[in-house]
């Protein structure tokens, strides 16, 4: 029988956890963790902290005349005003897909029949865990008023794919997470 | 004399901090706090947690022919091999711009003449502070030897762009802050 083909790429060596306890803990929200690693040149890390989210979603959703649905509002980890697309936590026991579908529908009040899902990414490389997994909904439509337990006001608007753009580039969206899902879709659907 | 006009929006009523304190600190690479705070609709909440982390730089490189100066490594808060940016931590006393050009020498032994800011960013809305500042460096040359501190190890690869918007089209790159990077200047650029 023979061996599995082994890469002696170095930078293909995964890094060993050999121990891992958790050091700060608010459920549901996030815990942090330290672990106590073994690099693959040898040396030992003994406090590589780590923090873990639950999974979430963003969503661009577009409406049939061609606009995209975002929310404008208070950002309080950026103590500003800004616009982003909706979105939200993945909690126990959904999916990613149910709960974009249901962040669409209670935070701007739209439904869409056709979905997919652009990307699953990582928030940070190194310290930060978790999924933000983003979905295009096409076809969008409002359905309900929205009626979100979000603690933010949230007004809701629509955008040409130019006009979310342009406000990338006057940097009136700031979002990590909202800038990768507008030119992810962009570059996708184009 | 006229008043200042004052926006009506409820949408940009700040929220009110009543009371913030540390309540787990790793200095220097991140600390987490905890808020009091009253919402526009006079709602307290007792208990926002927010995660402070260092400003950090991402860059975007590109070689003299057009390609883009990538790093293949273990992620360790993905867990897997990916191809990320390069990029790193703004440490105490730098700015986001001397950051950029030390990591991009550091990490991938390039050196660059044209350089400019694509955008700052922020990782999360509301319970991750900090910037991620994404810059392109035109003109791009290998100089030296990398010799990064980092615990990775890294592979440099040249990719082109069509390779890069493959790779995330393919999920081979799945680094947030690279998919932002790179889309930001394949928008910007075009």
């Amino acid at each position: 029988m023979r061996k599995k083909s082994v890469s002696t790429r170095k930078s293909d060596v995964l890094w060993k956890i050999l121990e891992s306890k958790d050091v700060f803990v608010v459920e549901p929200r996030f815990r942090v963790s330290v672990q106590k690693v073994k690099l693959p040149d040898g040396r030992t890390v003994n406090d590589y902290y780590q923090i873990h989210f639950p999974e979430s979603v963003i969503i661009v959703a577009r409406t049939l005349d061609n606009k995209i649905v975002m929310s404008r509002q208070y950002l309080h980890g950026f103590g500003k005003v800004s616009v982003v697309l909706p979105g939200g936590t993945v909690e126990n026991g959904n999916t990613p897909f149910e709960t974009a579908k249901r962040e669409l529908l209670e935070e701007t009040g739209y439904s869409a029949k056709k979905w997919f899902l652009l990307s699953s990414t990582v928030p940070h490389v190194n310290h930060i865990c978790g999924k933000v997994h983003i979905f295009f909904a096409d076809n969008a439509k409002k359905v309900v008023t929205p009626s979100s337990n979000d603690l933010e006001e949230m007004e809701i608007i629509l955008m040409s794919e130019n006009e979310t753009i342009n406000a990338i580039k006057k940097k009136e969206i700031i979002s990590l997470g909202t800038i990768t899902a507008l030119t992810l879709a962009k570059i996708f659907l184009s």
